[in-house]
């Protein structure tokens, strides 16, 4: 940690190419996917009209949105070598890189060997992660081989489907599609650029997605949400929340689901999360996780100014719904991966290899010494 | 391709951090690791005293060399459970994309759990490379399961002995250690930069190392000594050879193995691997394929003013020590794992997360039409 001169360190600001997909934080809160708001999105539109939107710039209509579906559906269950592959896969393995392993070998079994294949691919992993995270799962955890098919059309029930082998509730299905729509796209954040740092030598799809499944993996960048989960449920009440949280931060504790790199005055998708957390909350109950998630809220603002984030109710919302927390992190792959596959593309259309220089601040030149004498 | 308005496209010049590790065209034409000159490094020391003083800022003494190849011998053999992963992954597939997921599955059975282990992570891929690659070759291709240890010391030795089963000559092996210490690194290139994105998310070595593959794949900027070794081997003689260049440049087809986007006046590496090419040809017994690029060479230099990169010698020297062509990429990476983790370990001692801005060029803001009026 000496030489701490962070000169263009993170590149910060600084431009790495054009996009149209997405504007974030334009007038301080802002997040839109090719021009449409988020909540927009959230409130008149599914995670698959999202995903169409991302590869082809523009919403579709029924007929086109009846195609995709079925598409997708067909493109759902996994082939017997990639379920041997993940049968092999250690119970106590971080369900991230699982993803990223699957990810890869189907890239061996199925390549995207010409550019005309990018869409056909990305749909192919859109349509598989649902079904390798759980078919992992399920497996390492339960000893259950399940089917990786299910009668839902939705990517949001199908995975719910998957997981617990009983059909969605309506609201557990609405809510994991907003929660779809929310994470699909944010701009050029870390795993994004890797995609197209990746693209931009003009290597394929699945090398593009395993590159970015590897950086989001990162605590510094996906994971806030299962670290949210893991603080509030240590908390047995909203005034010990408050009372804990003091704690945390009297030792300069890290707390994760607040703040943000680039909106300064909130996060546009925690409102839309927040909602549907308390329904759900109602649903399942018992409030008090949500509960106690406003108080931590409250408490962070009213001590910090810090907003929360997207991840911070989806904690308490994942939670609701019965999932695990350490596929939380997964979850964002299964939504993510649209964005991903949109900037991979748009990568490509307008495609210079993206190779930036560094400052030197090694060695003086200098002679090898014979080995005898070292 | 419309819209080509570069500005930033690339981060061409422009700065994404500092190292210690490397200096790149520096006077025009320099390469240096840590300091000291690649070609005194080429005639000096061995490849794995280039990945010591990668790992360690300083190059081994006789004791530490003696310890860290024994470290490294140790490291060499497969899990079972890789070995059947391997096995799985059909004979058609990029070799390429069995170098990614082998990490990636390494990485799921080994992980890199703290970074005390980055190390421990790094030797471990370099010793194991050589055997994932030649397993899934051998096993893919002649059906034949391999042990993947040998007696040899170096990387180079070992290599050889797991492609033919046969101890490799003394010249074979030099020249597979100085390619490999060619190789080892190169600064702020995409797949190295990729690592370092993927690393400044504090993900893990093997994510980082699985997006380099990844990067590396791609055909604009591993893969350019077999694209020339595809070339150079169509050519009957260097009559021949010029004959059919004048014929490709005046079709204005890519010819692979010329230029560098940084070197401007000579890759320092090409006279290195040339002089070795060239002593393999008279060990070999017929020296056409060398003869053959050196006419090229020629050719490129007096019609278009470029000159060889590393990637063109390499192509008939890797043919004479008769390695197969869809093999010459993923040596690459037996070699660059090195400068890979070298970089993922200086960006973890000074992070910060790596997240560039993108001008926006698309839609203005609109609202979702309700999908019975799209």
């Amino acid at each position: 940690m000496v030489d701490k001169k962070l000169t263009g360190a993170g590149l910060r600001g600084q431009s790495a190419g054009q996009t149209k997909l997405c504007t974030v934080g334009k007038s301080g809160s802002g997040l839109t996917y090719c021009g449409y708001d988020v909540s927009d999105l959230a409130d008149n539109a599914t995670f698959e009209e999202v995903a169409y939107l991302l590869f082809n710039s523009e919403l579709p209509n029924e007929s086109q949105l009846a195609d995709y579906l079925s598409s997708l559906k067909g493109l759902r269950d996994l082939p017997q070598a990639l379920k041997e592959v993940l049968k092999l896969i250690p119970a106590d393995t971080h369900p991230m890189d699982v993803m990223r392993t699957a990810c890869s070998f189907l890239g061996n079994l199925e390549p995207e060997v010409e550019f005309t294949q990018q869409i056909q691919a990305s749909n192919r992993l859109l349509a598989a992660f649902p079904a390798i995270m759980c078919f992992w799962y399920r497996y390492s955890h339960e000893g259950v081989e399940i089917d990786c098919q299910t009668d839902q059309n939705s990517t949001a029930g199908h995975f719910l489907k998957l997981l617990t082998s009983k059909s969605p509730s309506a609201l557990h299905k609405k809510v994991m599609d907003v929660s779809l729509i929310l994470y699909a796209e944010h701009e050029f954040n870390a795993s994004t650029f890797t995609a197209r740092v990746c693209a931009s030598t003009l290597s394929d799809m699945y090398s593009c997605v395993a590159g970015a499944i590897g950086s989001l993996r990162g605590p510094l960048h996906g994971g806030a949400n299962e670290a949210a989960m893991d603080m509030i449920q240590k908390f047995s009440s909203p005034e010990d929340a408050k009372k804990q949280m003091a704690e945390m931060l009297a030792r300069k504790e890290k707390i994760m689901g607040f703040g943000h790199a680039i909106y300064r005055a909130s996060d546009p998708r925690n409102v839309i999360i927040k909602k549907w957390s308390e329904q759900l909350s109602k649903e399942y109950g018992d409030t008090s996780l949500y509960d106690i998630s406003v108080a931590c809220e409250e408490y962070m603002w009213d001590s910090k100014k810090l907003f929360c984030n997207a991840d911070f109710f989806h904690a308490s919302a994942y939670h609701f719904m019965g999932i695990p927390t350490k596929l939380f992190t997964p979850i964002f792959v299964c939504s993510r991966v649209t964005g991903w596959a949109a900037h991979v593309m748009e990568q490509r259309q307008n495609n210079r290899i993206i190779r930036p220089s560094a400052d030197y601040i090694g060695s003086e030149p200098r002679v090898v010494t014979p080995i005898s004498e070292r």
